[in-house]
């Protein structure tokens, strides 16, 4: 994955926590997925296929899943139920739809929004892939960001 | 989703089976996902977009994950490292590939293939969506097959 590709999720993400949430996503380090970055909760995944095929991993500590489910939701969320799980594919999509738009070389279309739970679980991508992890923190807890996303090569001529 | 679209999704998974790892997937109980049905350690999720949008995940017991990848990469596969993750990522293409080309209405195009690891974790699909959840039973082991597909409401014309 180029690194110039990562921007359009970084600049969707700040604005969407920004806009939605009223809430500043402030940006920490970016590295390429290793095993070494951050785990979370809450991860909403989502595939985009096009003229490039990719994944967004939007992964959430529990109190910022809850948060921001609660802003969305204009109710407090006191656990990760299918209201919570909803909000986050929603946020996720919401970034990722966002993103696409910046991308337009790439005829990008998204699909269903996943989330995954379960303590310690794990978004592997494909190890021909190389995957950018961006860090952000905000005054809810820490989340990451992971976008996978290679060009598909042009068919042959007819 | 409709109960007809889960047909090719089972069709390709028994071919890709038996014609690439020589192992018989026997059908078991087709239910409405509801947080009922087993949970594996090792699930590949590929996403679909175009006229449709969804969800393919496909959760394989440990045992099966090991001995599928075994027998893909013509070496003993004792843990789940890289290369068994990469072949149930390229297990769970080839099933959502295969089925694609039988839902030509819908002109489907495939994500990446992404491997979610860890013990008691979830997918979760959002819940506007009703996805098919078909158990399969082997001599390795047991694994499930979750699709999730919603046709995409056709633009207003211009």
């Amino acid at each position: 994955m180029k690194a110039e590709h990562i921007n359009p999720f970084i600049t969707s993400l700040k604005n969407a926590f920004q806009t939605m949430l009223n809430c500043e996503a402030r940006r920490g380090k970016i590295q390429l997925k290793d095993g070494t970055e951050p785990k979370h909760e809450v991860s909403g995944v989502i595939g985009l296929s096009g003229k490039a095929v990719g994944t967004v991993v939007l992964s959430l500590s529990t109190p910022v899943a809850l948060k921001a489910a609660s802003t969305m939701l204009l109710v407090e969320a006191t656990k990760v139920d299918d209201d919570v799980l909803d909000a986050v594919g929603e946020l996720t999509n919401m970034v990722s739809g966002a993103a696409k738009a910046e991308l337009e070389e790439f005829e990008l279309m998204v699909s269903l929004p996943n989330v995954v739970t379960g303590k310690g679980h794990e978004v592997h991508f494909p190890s021909n892939v190389t995957p950018i992890c961006v860090l952000f923190d905000t005054d809810w807890g820490e989340l990451t960001l992971e976008v996978g996303l290679e060009p598909v090569p042009e068919p042959a001529a007819v």
